[in-house]
């Protein structure tokens, strides 16, 4: 079936424009042909029954990590009975703990297409993912080959940058050297940006800095991980770096904030890993908001901090401790996070000539999908018009 | 099929005893007649495959309300945007919206099947739920009628002093007076308890005293929602009216714990309603394990403060903001609300004689149920022995 319509959606919430209540589209090819009210679609097209539920563009996710394997329970159990950060790298948690693991996988591509599987049947039919748990030139490159299982539409980011691995322990600058070499064939496999850790303990910005140059000089995007776990200038090392994006800014103050804005520099906040580590301070969106600024909901999918792939409920946190409404939510999870990706014309929006990425809600009421909390899932989803 | 095994249980998690690995268990005419390891399962029985994955006993939820029409994306909504109790109250929201919706609806008894189907599939088996949005003795005795709608095992509770009626403005002790006369008529109907909502602009402890000293003279027995908005004595109170459970106790300090211990109180903790509201206050289950207190997680299942049906997610809350671990938090979903309920020989715990309610989740590791968030929802829910 490639030309049929939608039809009787209680709400068709197309993001760009108002909501269409009884709305109907028409997808013809893969894509949106045509977006109106059920009563003036031809009676000779096929239909799929709306059935009176919600349809949103499929969501787009802006930051995820998907190229890992394993979990992290022990590490979660605990923490859970009080362990700090420190202890727990030293009982072997941590990021090393998954890099090991996944290091080690003799199945990591069924892996990596069982995450993003997961993050389909949330209702994302388009994200961002990086590499970041091999921490070799080699095993960074061949992860990017994983890193796309064609079960949506993706992007990728080698984020060799995430952590030191002990190969380089106490040798930053070889460590970041080896994958500055390796940037040109980063690119070749499909990589569209690069991205680095930056705090203490982990990447300075004058350690970096190579590294990102390098990166732009290829016309690779560069994404950047600040000021999550202290107030470390990191919005304003993004701005320096002209970033397209800065992700987490948990503790981006005002004048960070200023300075994304003025170097057009697009947040990324990830406040499922806040929640994912029984943390309380979430990123300032309200002074985004008033800034003016456009920025994206992501969930940061990684089995450490933030092992959940639903949007959904990143939008319930942002109206629950962020002070977004459902509708400024929704738009951070679909249209800006298609603009960040550079698929704006495309992707985050049901209207004519976009990809028929859809999904069908069990709700009456758009609103619903922040507010419920816990199962939050789709009905159906369709990418390119095709039910999955 | 009602002889048969459940075999190749990755981890078999009885709750009482230990997890066996690659477990087994034999259901006979819905309840549990043998539990061991797979090798010892006679090979002549039918069989489901448990394929390596995680089986608990199905949750018991002590503290649900189900009979309610509508939601409140609305009052979600104006909350979001920075809205205050007071203002959400001047504005239609609260309980008597809720009561309004629910006492307007015409399928109310389908609003509440699909509530409680919705906790059977996120694996809950058996559950308390309340009355409390008909807000008239006639409709709160009506609700009772409905509060059983057939999926599961349910405890029904009287819950008339959820809040004053407009009926009765200015005049609670007649309110009260008229939820007396009905309580032996609350009970014919199969209550076995009744609630009251202790908080300064709802009940006090003066107000409610005769009908919860009737309602024990009736072999009813007594919930009480106290210390739930700030720190009001409602576990001293919950003490001296000898509950069964003390429920919320978000602001309950040391000597309320204390008193309840002595009284033998069983608290039912509810974060998720905290969660709900946005807040960051959580009962003190450290002081209450310290106290080597046993209490219940449960959900609070709401359309006000906690539009969640899902334990897991309650169990992932408590591990990440009250200090407890995996396993405590699953215990504090099965056995311990089974107790409550007075089920402690029937319900919790996949053992010999137990009814045969168990849980099939796609996970390897019991902890994951509550590691993961957003999505975690069972694989398969069986209730005497029959998968629904």
């Amino acid at each position: 079936m490639n030309h049929y319509a939608v039809v009787h959606c209680g709400q068709l919430v197309p993001i760009k424009g108002p909501i269409v209540n009884d709305g109907a589209f028409i997808v013809k090819d893969g894509k949106i042909d045509w977006v109106g009210p059920t009563d003036a679609v031809p009676a000779d097209l096929p239909t799929v029954d709306g059935e009176g539920k919600v349809v949103t563009p499929g969501l787009v996710d802006a930051h995820t990590h998907t190229v890992f394997a394993a979990n992290r329970v022990e590490e979660f159990e605990f923490r859970s009975r009080g362990a700090t950060y420190q202890e727990i790298a030293e009982n072997g948690g941590g990021i090393r703990s998954t890099m090991e693991a996944t290091r080690q996988a003799t199945d990591l591509e069924e892996q990596v297409r069982a995450h993003q599987l997961r993050l389909v049947r949330n209702g994302t039919t388009t994200f961002e993912t990086k590499t970041g748990y091999g921490l070799s030139p080699k095993l960074e490159l061949q992860h990017l080959d994983l890193a796309d299982a064609g079960v949506a539409t993706v992007r990728k980011t080698f984020l060799g940058a995430h952590a030191l691995p002990p190969e380089f322990e106490g040798d930053v600058n070889g460590y970041i050297s080896a994958l500055i070499q390796v940037l040109p064939e980063a690119k070749a496999k499909g990589a569209s940006a690069v991205d680095a850790f930056i705090e203490p303990g982990y990447f300075t910005p004058d350690a970096i800095r190579p590294y990102l140059e390098a990166a732009r000089s290829l016309g690779l995007g560069i994404h950047l991980h600040v000021d999550q776990l202290g107030p470390h200038q990191g919005a304003q090392f993004a701005a320096e770096m002209q970033a397209t994006t800065a992700d987490h800014l948990e503790f981006t103050d005002e004048s960070g904030i200023r300075a994304l804005m003025r170097a057009g520099v697009t947040p990324v906040l990830l406040p499922a890993s806040v929640y994912g580590l029984g943390k309380e301070k979430y990123p300032d969106a309200k002074a985004m908001m008033k800034a003016g600024m456009a920025f994206c909901l992501a969930t940061d999918y990684n089995p450490g901090s933030s092992p959940t792939s639903s949007l959904p409920f990143v939008m319930g946190l942002a109206c629950r401790y962020m002070g977004m409404s459902p509708a400024q939510a929704l738009v951070a999870c679909t249209m800006i996070p298609s603009a960040v990706l550079g698929l704006q014309e495309q992707k985050g929006s049901i209207e004519v000539g976009f990809d028929a990425d859809f999904v069908i809600w069990p709700y009456k009421d758009y609103r619903e999908i922040a507010y419920w909390i816990g199962d939050v899932l789709p009905e159906r989803v369709a990418i390119a018009g095709k039910f999955v």
